[in-house]
């Protein structure tokens, strides 16, 4: 078992920053609820650039990530952001050292 | 008070990983139990490149961060850091919305 820490960027479109929060809102209660292993799931705003929706998480191990992103209620929001983003996103993967 | 959370990544020389992990420890543990307001400082790595390490960081409010950057502790870290990087860091500053 090796906890695993995540953390994805979202480029939002300036209009869209309200509903993609509020559909984010929906997939946070539903991750912590619903998924095995999920430390912790939790929506930052840069403070430079509020377009910039970061989702910080915790897990487990690998194998209950994978679970989360093959998710139906996952998927859905990937779908449903589509349309908010300016850009594609990133995401970093990390393991603690210390 | 706003809690912020920081991720300041730091893009180490190939053969200095565990040096600058070594060097890291001290700043933790001087910045864990000496520095106010610190909630969690702690030091990841990226599993794509092992030359990333990341250090995540919860402060309290902003006063406490200003604190902490202008401690000895930390201004004698990264000066000592300097020469174990590849490139210059980036540091991103969030606040927590869900």
């Amino acid at each position: 078992m090796v906890m695993i820490r995540i953390v994805a960027k979202n480029y939002v479109k300036a209009d869209k920053v309200e509903v993609f929060t509020a559909m984010a809102q929906e997939l946070v209660n539903k991750t912590r609820t619903e998924d095995a292993g999920c430390i912790s799931y939790e929506l930052f705003q840069d403070l430079k650039n509020p377009q910039v929706l970061t989702m910080f998480e915790e897990w487990k191990d690998n194998d209950c990530l994978t679970k989360h992103m093959n998710s139906a209620h996952f998927k859905e929001a990937m779908t449903a952001f589509q349309e908010l983003l300016e850009k594609p996103g990133e995401a970093d993967v990390y393991r603690k050292l210390i």
